[in-house]
Formats: structure tokens, C-alpha cells, sequence
């Protein structure tokens, strides 16, 4: 009875690994920062529980494969709305931007083939990837550079004929790069002159900070046909729970095709879609509240941690996270450390180690991924614990 | 830009498939009673909704990627009473026993491994199999003998090395079998002679007609370890929208690496999971009383298609379909012509094609499955419907 290969090979998530440390640390009455997961506590639109409320159907029915004609009409309204147009037959709704990317992947790549993706990347790329027994070919973006992309021949280079498609996050998690019109438009020529496909993450499109205009890959007009885009409700509207997102793109071939899984899977949740109609129609100072909250706390964040000495941080222009280069050997055994063996005043922190998020062995050992998704008490609490067990932790170690 | 042969091999749901024509249809004012799905039209308990409504957070956070611990303990007492025992780590919630299906595929099959499957079965296994290279070799049930498994030494004929399990849906989907001990033992012998997994659907459990007693796989003490059970509050509780589903297997190490897939998408709707609590708690009398309802839905159904002269079929022990072998060549031509150019009344049926129930090419062409999840009135007019249109379709093909 043994299982799959490729389930033996899945790593556990590097962000939720730690639970077991962290039930134990709770236990012993330690009250704990929560850094490691992308859990916003930012409340969620009154709308969406208030439509969940009006719900008055006897029966609670799977919706159609594709999702709610309604939502997805919302859906085309909120796109309109940044000049990028999509049509009802471009968009499927699936559960969450998880179900998107496994989706994408199973649609687009046979069995041995692979994606190019820059690391450090969502480390979840990997596991749908190797469900499907998709390789992933990564090239270094690092902290030091921004998190820039590389040169184009430092990107073709990784393509072989087994490449279907490059993947990127924008802005990125966990890195927080926003692109440049001058790198996505590298990344044009590259899928173009490759015959490639870009599968593009842009859950996190609502918060790119300083006044930095965000460049949607929709843009790329040349490549229109190439895109395939992943959305989410989960992040913008502080609705992770919801489980709703989406795929789309212009490519018809994709998208009756990728429509067959969804039909294998009867349906998302039916009353998160009714209520994600709610949430797309939240005033736009919603949205607006909630980044100028990010944007602050990505300040307390990153000028906090850049008064800890010898740290090697990039300050992120997106997204709600930030990778950090620690002055220490084995980021994992300083995470376990922290629920472990520290506490200042009872409290510590949870950090998520980022060699997880990298996909070259070795990659990424120093480095940590911390949230800033929590309330700015608690970072500027977390950035002292932090410092005072980076102090211990050097001098024990 | 070619998409996987995975995808392109994968067949549009035969469930799903005629949504064109039931559209065209309906545009003309044909008013359609659809017997092709599986969407019961009775009442969710208003358990289920009321817990929606209490549900006062402010923020819509993930679940755990595991599930709800207390909706798992409330499966686990659900178990109990049925004499099965669980613990909370042999339990993980799924997004709707589609989800389930899809993660027990991947974690015991690699690329080109098979599974064994009673033909016809749930169409969707097939494309969950497809998404991961996984390979359905069917053995053939039929409806002249109630679709009861065949002789042991015709199933392990089809055993090779490459085989990894046998996977039944019990009752029945879209048989309406249910499983004898004599032949779930004949199961326990070859998953242990030939050292594979046995993976059993039970989703129709609480619907079992004629007083027969229902044997749970679970019952198989001697191949604990080798069984994967797929479960669902779809069906029971007429909630298919909440997408609420678990696998549950006493083999901790399918349990424990199925957890990684589970940590992959992060978790399934918080919400229906806090809900799903309230709907186990349903008093029992609900579920009875739906019992009783799909039995005398059964009863009418088939004493109403047995009035019909030329059709074969099995007077269904379990779940809410039935198989009819028409006197016609192509159910699929049929099933379109009820749509394109039959009415009665201006009303017509929709039924679901067979073939795409059978793994095998050719099989079940002349077959379709009606779902008898409508209420009584609608299933007496569909017959009417059935026995004028198949008349009027002998005359004119």
C-alpha cells in the first residue's frame, strides 16, 4: 500500500507547519504574534454578511460549473472599472485563487512538462505543480536587487521544450515587487518568442503602495491571448474564508477546457457567491481604507525591522509581506526556537521560514516571511520580540 | 499554445453537457423537468441556515486547512452512531466529496497507475483520474442482474502491477446498487490478496430502501487500513451549494499526507463548515422523513417506467437514480431530440445520457439515468412524458 510519489515528495506548507509548536507554545499560556500566515484582520465588508443574511432559498442548490452569471457580471464591472475588459465566456469562478492555479496548471501541462517561475514564490505554485507531476524551473530574483527580474537571457536560459508557461505573482507575495512596465514587458517578448503562456497572480493588485501605479498583465495587449489571469476575493475584501476566485482570460481554448473541470467539480460554494456580488458592489473607500492601512503598516514594519542590526530587507512596494535575510544560519530552527524556548513579557512570535518558498535546494535557509497583516500595536510589539530573540538566539547559538 | 493532452482527452460532463439545448429549450417557453442532475429538490434543514445567521464575526477567516475541529467531532459522533469509530486525525473536510475524490486519486496514484472501477459509476471519477494520469479500468455490472458485482476471479483479471485500488460508489451512483456482505467480502479478499487500497463512496448512505440493512465498508475490520471512505452533507442533507465533503481512512499515512493537499488550498468555506455543525445535529427525524420521501419517489418512478413497453431496468435499492436501457440506438441523439423537438403540453424531460457513465467505448449508448431527486407529481408527468416521446421517437428515427 504505498502511496504516490508525488504526495511523498509534497512538502507540508512551510506556513502552517509550525501549528503543532505553536498549539504547545498556546499551551503554556505563551501569547503569540501570528506572522506567518496571510490572515488579514481587517474586518470584512458588512455587505457580504448581510447578503449571506438575506439568503430566503429553501434549498441550498450547487450553483452552475462556471459560477454565478451574476458574480461573474460583477466581476466584468470590477474590471471595466481599471480598463481591462473581459466577456461572461473569459471567467470562471472556483474555489478561491488555490483552485485557479491548480486548474491553470492541469489545463495547460501534461505530465513531465514545466513552468518557469522567478523565486522566492508562493510556495503553494509548488505543491499544485507537483500534484500534476509539473516541473518547476525557478530563477533568482533576490533582496538585495529588489526582487527585480533578471535579465531576459537569464530567463531563457531555464526554457527547454518541455516549458509551457511563466508564472508570477504581481505584486508578489512574499516578496511585495510590483513590476515595471520595462520587466513585464520582457516577459511579453519572452512568451512570444517561446510560444509560452503567462499565468498571472494578481490577488494582491489592490495594494501597491507610494503612489506606484500598478501595471495589470491585461495591459500586454500583444500577448492577450496568452494571459491567463488568477483573482481572489480573499485578500481585497479581507474574505479568506469565502473560498471564492477566478480564472480568466481572453483565450477561449483555455477557457472551454478549463470549463470541464469545473463541470468534475459540480460547483463553488453557492451562498459565498451570491454573497461575493454584495462584496464587489462595497464602495470603493473600502478598498481605499485598507490599503492606506497596509501602506502604513508596511511602514511600522519595515522601519522597525531596519533599526534590528545586520538584517538584509527589501521595502516592499505590494502585498502585505516582506522577506527577510537574518543573520543566522537555519531559519527553521529559529522559528521552532521562538515557540519553543523564547518569550518576552509571555509573548513571541510566529514567523514563517522562507526556504519553503524558494524551489532550489539550499535557497532561502536565512530567511524569514513576515505578515504584515495584523494590526500596527502588534508589529511594532512583534519587531521588538523579534530583535530581543535575534540577540538571544546569536548569543545561544 | 497547446493545451495538455490531460485536458483535451477529459469529456464535458454528460450530466452537464445538454445546458445548451435545456437553454434553447426554455428560450421557446418548453417547460423542462430535469431528471439529468442530481439536485434534490427538498428542504435543507433550517438548521443549516439559522447557524449561517448567528455566524457574528467580523472577519471571514480560513479555517484550519484540516477542517473545523468540532464539525469533525460532530462527523465523528455521526460515525459513532452508525458503530463506526473515528478519531479527529483519520478526518479531513473537503470541499465537497468532489474535492475528496480528487485528493485520495492523488495521494495513492502516480502518473499511469490504475483503478479499478465497476462499470457504469459516477462519471466524474473519470475525470478526476484524467487530471492526474490515472488510469479507470472498469469491470462491467449490468442491469439485467441489478448490477451486483461479478465473480472475483472477473475482477482481478484485470489486475496488473500498476494497480492501486478499487473504488465503488455504495448505493450505488447512477446504479442504485447496494452492496451485499457476500460482496463486499468478495472486495475484502482481493484488496488483500493483491495489497491495494479499497475506496468507497458512501455519500447515499441514509438512503436505503426495502428495509434493507446497509453495510458500510468501514464494517470490513479485517482491511481497516486498507479502506479510504469519500463522504458528503450534499446529498443528505440536501445542501449540494455548501460543498461540504471529508475523506476519512483509519491509514494515518493517507491521512497525513492527504493533509498536505489540504494545506495546499488553504481550507474549505469557513462558513458552511460552522454551519455544517448545526446541520449534523439535525434531528434525526429529518433525515427519515427524507428517506421515506425518495422511497415512495422510487416506488412511483419505477412502477411508472415498468408501464413502458421495451425498457430493461433494475428496481434501484439505494441512492436517487435508475438506469433504463431504451429500445433505441443513441441516448445521446435522444436526449437532444427531447430538447430540440419534443413537447407535451409545452413541457419536456431532460435526461442524462449513459455513455459517459461507462469507461468503456460503446457502453451504455442505448442507456440513460434519470434522477428521481423531484417530487412525486413532476416524476408521474415525466414518465407520461417519457413513454409519449419515446412512441413518437420510434415512429419517426
Amino acid at each position: 500500500m504505498k502511496l504516490s510519489n508525488r504526495i511523498l515528495k509534497m512538502q507540508y506548507s512551510p506556513i502552517r507547519k509550525l501549528q503543532h509548536y505553536v498549539d504547545s507554545a498556546e499551551r503554556r499560556g505563551i501569547t503569540l504574534h501570528k506572522l506567518n500566515i496571510g490572515q488579514p484582520d481587517i474586518e470584512t465588508p458588512k455587505e457580504f454578511f448581510e447578503a449571506i443574511k438575506r439568503f430566503n432559498e429553501k434549498t441550498l442548490a450547487y450553483s452552475n460549473s462556471q459560477g454565478n452569471s451574476k458574480l461573474i457580471q460583477e466581476f466584468i464591472n470590477y474590471y471595466k472599472s481599471l480598463n481591462i475588459s473581459f466577456e461572461e465566456n473569459e471567467i470562471v469562478i472556483t474555489n478561491g485563487g488555490s483552485e485557479a492555479i491548480q486548474y491553470i496548471i492541469t489545463t495547460i501541462c501534461d505530465n513531465g512538462e514545466n513552468i518557469l517561475i522567478p523565486e522566492p514564490f508562493y510556495t503553494n505554485y509548488n505543491s499544485f505543480c507537483e500534484m500534476s507531476n509539473v516541473e518547476v524551473i525557478p530563477f533568482l530574483t533576490k533582496v538585495e536587487e529588489a526582487f527585480k527580474l533578471p535579465k531576459k537571457e537569464e530567463i531563457t536560459k531555464h526554457i527547454n521544450s518541455k516549458t509551457k508557461a511563466i508564472m508570477i505573482a504581481n505584486p508578489g507575495n512574499p516578496t511585495g515587487r510590483v513590476y515595471t512596465l520595462e520587466e513585464l514587458k520582457i516577459l511579453e517578448e519572452i512568451v512570444e518568442e517561446y510560444d509560452l503562456f503567462l499565468i498571472v497572480d494578481e490577488v494582491y493588485r489592490e495594494f501597491v503602495y507610494d503612489n506606484i501605479e500598478f501595471i495589470s498583465c491585461m495591459k500586454l495587449q500583444k500577448i492577450h491571448n496568452r494571459i491567463i489571469l488568477i483573482d481572489s476575493i480573499s485578500k481585497r475584501y479581507s474574505a479568506c474564508g469565502a473560498r471564492i476566485g477566478l480564472v480568466a482570460s481572453k483565450n477561449l481554448d483555455v477557457m472551454n477546457n478549463i470549463l470541464k473541470l469545473c463541470q468534475a467539480r459540480l460547483c463553488s460554494p453557492t451562498l459565498e457567491q451570491i454573497s461575493a456580488i454584495a462584496l464587489l458592489k462595497t464602495p470603493k473607500c473600502y478598498l481605499e481604507k485598507v490599503h492606506d492601512e497596509y501602506e502604513e503598516r508596511r511602514n511600522i514594519l519595515y522601519n522597525g525591522l531596519k533599526s534590528i542590526p545586520n538584517l538584509t530587507l527589501y521595502r516592499p512596494q505590494g502585498a502585505f509581506y516582506i522577506i527577510v535575510r537574518l543573520p543566522i544560519k537555519d531559519a527553521d530552527d529559529f522559528a521552532i526556537w521562538l515557540l519553543e524556548s523564547f518569550s518576552y513579557n509571555n509573548e513571541s512570535i510566529v514567523v514563517a521560514p522562507a526556504a519553503g518558498f524558494y524551489a532550489t535546494e539550499g535557497l532561502g535557509r536565512n530567511e524569514i516571511r513576515i505578515s504584515y497583516c495584523v494590526n500596527k500595536e502588534t508589529l511594532k510589539k512583534a519587531t521588538k520580540i523579534l530583535m530581543l530573540a535575534l540577540n538571544e538566539y546569536l548569543e545561544t547559538h
